[in-house]
């Protein structure tokens, strides 16, 4: 196998725990000597053990010597382990391969120069696109301290959200919908405007056939205005509530002693204010699933990294119907937002379309 | 090679002749004898020569014997030309392949029987599907009498056609809006709204880098209210327009003595009657480009056959932009009409969906 297939295989290993590794970034590690793959391992969960360290150890005495293709630059600090750029020392292995460089200012070049002192070989880059793009939420996070946030949407192929009386079920068909479920697992928190929840009272947790983590709600609600019966007030997942300055905060308290209640000190909501908060309580990645005005403001205002369109193949005509994206639109064509088609494909009979704004970074 | 590729070669041939036929279908043929490629030939124009008689002319006295692959029934009957049932027998081949019957009234099996009373070997249907594909415009307007009906759309991928002032140009880029150019240069005639000439002043004329035949432009114009000075009246191309019984016929006739003038024998239009009356003028395919209105009725109505939809990674947002597909919405998002995605691709930096109807007919 050729170096750029073992770096594959790490990235698959990472790729298969994007969701569940948060805060920290999904990691996957070969050992590789001879040929042979002497261990292999993914970072599973925050606080344990990092993919580095779960590949040597598989490894064990046979990894002096080895190669070891790790899909991220190994730490050099003491968090809540050890750093791995230490145990590749001691285990003395040959070479390192990392797809791409820690942004993590604790890390940041850190790990790789501590490998090269000790004189072990570093070659930095292998497939660094695709390992840019599995953490990319944690990249942003890390050089903006928000939330990198996707704008999720299902319309019928004319643009169309609901009728005109709010009637929205369903527009896409079982596949796609069970898409959004699998996204749900992998975001640290969804967002709604509470005309969602009033209108549709979603529940908002991830329902798979074979499990999966659910995210934070967080609600867009200026002044409180949602009736404690609303699903999204349910002990399923966490609920946070985002309102203004202005709104009875002592009232909704003792309703609703376990929800997480961020008050900002504006009358109405902006979303710049929205977004660093909730980057502030460590929310990496934001899945913001509407509804049409929500959706303009997040358009409005380019906060947003990644759009996921499901179009479904019906039309639904009207003037009066509710479109996916509402607000005011600008004066002319010229000036709409301009997005680059990262995929496109058929999930069932749906259309999904993943795109990212032209000219941002991530 | 084997009878299929034979068949996918004549199909080939029919394809490349596509809109350049009308009113006649387009058809390609091949004719073959141990294993070589004797003639083969497509039709080119309404009133030439048939496809099997090129093929057969170029395979001249070798014919008798061979293997002739037609993606259509031969014909049965003289009409500008004899029929080539006749010339199949007289020209002694073995054995012919069909792809499909022809509907044609005229035709529909009759040159089948006289090939197989001659005592020639007949297979029909092989690769019938695409054959079917490529005339589905004619064979639609031999069973109705009116014209296959493509609703075409550039839209952003919110749904939005222009700013609420009008503006729209460009919703998508350069290789969508020549995708565009070659879809009327195949359909006899291109249909929009009076507001649509008002607003945009289109010329709808192929226009391609080498060339394209231009469609009949047909303008639905209730009251005949378009300005003398429209694009749509200079002489690049036929134009007729559709207007309403209290429309003043004899003030346009004097101005466009060159314009057809369709006036139908009710105030507003009804678009079934405006099918019909296009339908009973020869038009087998028409390319409706909207604007929002007439999208919206001929959706309303379910008069269409297929839908190229355009969509352009773009984001407009707003309630008070245009949507693509305007009129009053249903009550119920169930009450949407359901369609079937054909193609799905990347055309430049857009997205061409090809729909059609969900369990309707060609």
């Amino acid at each position: 196998m050729m170096k750029e297939a073992y770096m594959d295989l790490a990235l698959s290993l990472a790729e298969s725990t994007i969701g569940q590794t948060s805060p920290n970034p999904s990691v996957g590690s070969v050992v590789v000597k001879d040929g042979k793959i002497l261990g292999m391992g993914s970072h599973l969960r925050a606080g344990e053990a990092h993919a580095e360290v779960i590949a040597l150890q598989q490894a064990g005495e046979e990894a002096e010597g080895a190669d070891v293709y790790v899909t991220l630059e190994p730490c050099a600090h003491f968090g809540k382990t050890p750093p791995c750029a230490n145990l590749l020392v001691e285990r003395k292995v040959k070479k390192v391969y990392i797809a791409c460089v820690d942004p993590n200012p604790e890390v940041a070049g850190k790990g790789i120069k501590k490998l090269e002192q000790a004189g072990i070989e570093v070659e930095v880059g292998l497939r660094e696109e695709k390992a840019l793009e599995i953490n990319r939420s944690f990249f942003y996070y890390m050089k903006h301290k928000r939330p990198f946030v996707t704008l999720k949407a299902a319309m019928t192929i004319d643009g169309k959200t609901a009728t005109a009386n709010g009637d929205s079920k369903w527009i896409t068909a079982e596949k796609a919908r069970e898409d959004v479920h699998k996204q749900r697992a992998i975001y640290d928190a969804i967002m709604v405007g509470s005309n969602t929840v009033k209108h549709d009272n979603p529940r908002l947790t991830t329902r798979l056939p074979q499990g999966g983590k659910n995210p934070i709600r967080i609600i867009l609600d200026t002044n409180l205005s949602l009736s404690p019966d609303a699903n999204i007030f349910d002990d399923e997942a966490p609920t946070w509530i985002i309102c203004g300055k202005d709104a009875d905060t002592t009232n909704f308290k003792a309703k609703h002693p376990h929800v997480k209640l961020i008050q900002l000190q504006t009358e109405k909501l902006n979303l710049n204010d929205v977004l660093a908060a909730i980057g502030v309580q460590g929310i990496q990645s934001l899945y913001v699933e509407g509804g049409s005005t929500v959706h303009g403001s997040f358009v409005k205002e380019k906060l947003f990294q990644e759009c996921h369109w499901y179009i479904a193949p019906k039309l639904l005509t009207g003037n009066d119907a509710i479109p996916v994206v509402g607000g005011v639109a600008p004066e002319n064509m010229s000036e709409a937002t301009d997005l680059e088609i990262i995929s496109l494909e058929q999930i069932g009979s749906d259309i999904k379309v993943i795109a990212r704004p032209k000219q941002e970074g991530n």
